[in-house]
């Protein structure tokens, strides 16, 4: 009776969070106006949703001044790569099911 | 700038109602405790969920009575079935590029 749908994670699967873990995922670290331009989210949402990360232990947020203005980099974890790459799995499993009911019907 | 997480939607996307809807885009129409049994919901969890793809007009809801007990069938809509696919197609995106990512630097 299992399905896939419960093996995703409300902290990984959450739109806006899922689009950061996947930025992060291919850059390993990216600054937090280059996550907020990408995603189109305003700084007070952004912010919201990196404590979320950040509270699990997922990313790690690091504070910086260059050339004399404020600059935060985001970067993920380990462990926020182990919960990305096993919400990763889920949605492949997820589709590969729905996919697999489109071959059977003739619907895709 | 674009990123395929724009592109999904919080009415789908929600990991309870995206599993309910593939479900049904398998099954075309389930009944309540078989939603609730293969998710694994509380019976005013599931009832949430389906009011609020309902609202939307991508699930309609038939109650009936089986053998003297009431039974209540959740059909997807042809819209909710387009929302699915497009919630599809944004994941598939998504994960082609984690997935390339992968490929080049050799982390899968």
């Amino acid at each position: 009776m299992s399905h896939p749908a419960q093996r995703l994670d409300d902290v990984v699967h959450q739109r806006v969070r899922l689009g950061i873990l996947a930025i992060l995922a291919e850059a390993q670290r990216a600054d937090f106006t280059y996550l907020r331009d990408t995603l189109e989210l305003t700084d007070g949402n952004l912010a919201r949703h990196l404590r979320v990360l950040d509270e699990a232990g997922y990313v790690s947020l690091d504070k910086t001044f260059e050339g004399g203005r404020p600059r935060t980099w985001v970067s993920v974890t380990r462990s926020g790569l182990v919960a990305f790459e096993e919400e990763v799995s889920a949605l492949q499993d997820l589709l590969a099911r729905v996919q697999q009911m489109g071959q059977e019907t003739g619907v895709d």
